[in-house]
């Protein structure tokens, strides 16, 4: 099939050979850990994060030896855009298991794939190439390995930070008495959109993320089914979070929470502003809401169990507001027990690790986590902060470039 | 759980008791004529069609008598959404088995499940509590009752037509050369946005549709792993599609692909603009793509086969393009043998119907299909057109509005 293939000059991030590299080989090692002898990847971050592509088609990553990606479409682009060395044209799944074969894989194998993501059509398509063979999921285990970021991977987030930065100072200066949550979302996704943003990817099934929770007032507070524990009303029910019709007021707390992307990489932020100023107990939940990012970003240090970051945190916030005699629910949650603080930030929005109650995975050096300790007033508002953070052995490093505090305009 | 619920008033778009109540028993009579007893509905699009909502939890629909809609997260927030009338608080998959029993299904039951969009992980959990069951894809099912629009839903898509048409209407304003398709982009982004868009929902795995597709030129005709035959460049080999950094030139055909979204339902729309005059077998290839509306909106009547609809719409195109010379592909294709010429739009942007080569789907009145007849300029460029229509006995109505001819500004 003849393509036009002429990538005209220009940017184009393609990701470096030595970086696929690199994470083939620590995907290898965590496979050859899990006891599985062949991945089968098909979910699109985690092609994009062993390939640099997403052309479509069956990645095959041995535990040891060299990978091989079958495109099926389009095999030309994704030579030009992988440096994956054994690229093959895939014109029908029927042509697998002459590749299968030449894995020699044991009769007893055990061979992952992306379980809780492919859905199960796909499934039994390749299930049926692997006759006696055990198939296990294999999302943890490649989850587990892009949890960690290289250099090349917080460039990105670094950027991503930046135009995040950019949407959300579009927030500041144009908010104005009367205009509409979707008013303002509009500007703030213009903004990023200008600079290269694109659209969330979430791994969760049925979890969205449409351009951000831009939401003001009681409209910001109404709880709803997303994961994130603070949906806001939405324009729809088809929707079911986020900005809706409703007029911004003076006096209103308005979130700006944005997720920018570029490179393939996702930042995720949260910020306050509002028509003069919010409510006295309010302006006392969004100081609460900074002053526990003290709390985490010194508990946060590579090799501490994320659960015991989660409890730190959560302890400190439920004494204050106790104490503050403060109405609000942390994080949606009305016994003030948050279902989570804080999760990974990457090729989806939804990534390891979590810094929720008993979590046990413990953080590594380079991980990337978005922590959004936030404060819901039933009927009135939301208020707290997001940043996109760097873990270290000393705690976490700031990603986020926005200035934290509350902005009256 | 005590949750703020109080919804200000202002426009909602709740869907009808009686809309809910047809659609239930369309999808019951439908479930009856495929033999399966009971559906077990997971997938965000379909819980919306048959619940009005997208609160989380699986709902029970019975080939005969009432649907249970057990919701995790938020029942609450499901009553106020949701005109169902049993719904009940979900606290763990445990609580199924004693539900399962009040429907009284026979040790052979069938039960459907939406197999090609549910992870592998989630259906084992479900496939656990129905021992002795068989269970089947109702997916092709619910998306055949689906393909045929009420009066109630054509309006959204009605709206949403004038929401695409806003979003059109700002490019053509804004385009001036040197500024890059991000950009214009953004600008048809902000303009749709405000009036209540949102992101796309695509059926297919590994599907996505960020922002639409405005591209220029050499870029737009770039080809790529979507579904849809125009890929174009993207920003990033993570996204492979649509809008890049490339600075617009004075003869690039640009174009403006957009799908709108309001309550629910999306519109697809695709223009062609561009500063000063495309190349003049560019425009012979435009003149083109907007007669064959002709061809195929005579063609398309309610009883006719997809399959012939796209033959004569496919055959039309070959000859002319034969006839003129004009060395381009249709919708991608080198051969000029279209992968498809149209499909169904609703609640994703990936519906039944589709105008593809044998499909032997037969039109029904009230279906709502996007077709898009485009060629493929290789290196240079991408023309055609793309609305809209309601099939009915007569052939299509279009429902976009905006006028096809390609704009010079």
């Amino acid at each position: 099939m003849t393509v036009d293939l002429a990538f005209p000059a220009g940017r184009w991030d393609f990701v470096p050979a030595e970086e696929i590299e690199r994470r083939t080989r620590r995907f290898q090692a965590a496979l050859t850990q899990s006891g599985m002898q062949l991945a089968v990847i098909l979910h699109n971050p985690d092609l994009f994060y062993l390939t640099g592509t997403i052309q479509q088609g069956p990645l095959l990553v041995p535990a040891e030896g060299e990978p091989v990606f079958l495109v099926r479409k389009d095999p030309d682009r994704a030579r030009v855009e992988s440096p994956v060395k054994d690229i093959r044209p895939l014109g029908s799944l029927r042509e697998l298991p002459a590749v299968i074969a030449g894995f020699g894989l044991g009769a007893d194998a055990v061979v992952g794939m992306e379980l809780d993501v492919v859905p199960v059509t796909h499934f039994r398509r390749y299930e049926a190439l692997f006759p006696g063979a055990t198939i296990k999921d294999c999302s943890p285990v490649i989850r587990t390995v892009r949890s960690v970021k290289s250099d090349y991977e917080r460039a990105f987030t670094a950027e991503a930070a930046r135009i995040v930065d950019a949407g959300y100072q579009a927030a500041v200066e144009a908010l104005k008495p009367g205009m509409t949550e979707l008013e303002l979302s509009a500007v703030c996704g213009a903004a990023m959109r200008r600079l290269g943003n694109s659209n969330v990817r979430m791994h969760q099934f049925n979890e969205d993320w449409p351009f951000g929770n831009v939401s003001a007032g009681p409209h910001a507070a109404l709880a709803g089914y997303t994961g994130n524990p603070l949906a806001g009303g939405g324009m729809s029910p088809a929707i079911g979070q986020g900005s809706g019709w409703r007029p911004i007021a003076p006096g209103d707390p308005v979130v700006v929470d944005l997720v920018s992307f570029t490179g393939g990489y996702y930042c995720d932020q949260t910020r306050i502003i509002s028509i003069g100023p919010v409510a006295d107990d309010l302006a006392e939940g969004q100081r609460l809401c900074q002053e526990v990012q003290d709390v985490f970003r010194q508990a946060a240090k590579a090799g501490v169990q994320c659960g015991d970051v989660y409890k730190v945190s959560n302890d400190w916030m439920t004494e204050r507001l106790a104490a503050s005699g403060l109405d609000a629910y942390f994080m949606g949650a009305p016994n003030n027990q948050a279902p989570y603080i804080g999760h990974g930030v990457g090729l989806e929005l939804d990534e390891l690790p979590v810094l929720a109650r008993g979590f046990k995975m413990v953080l590594e050096q380079d991980q990337v986590i978005a922590c959004e300790p936030k404060l819901v007033f039933p009927g009135r508002g939301v208020v707290g902060v997001e940043n996109t953070w760097r873990v270290t052995a000393e705690g976490l490093e700031k990603i986020t470039i926005s200035e934290d505090d509350l902005v009256e305009v």
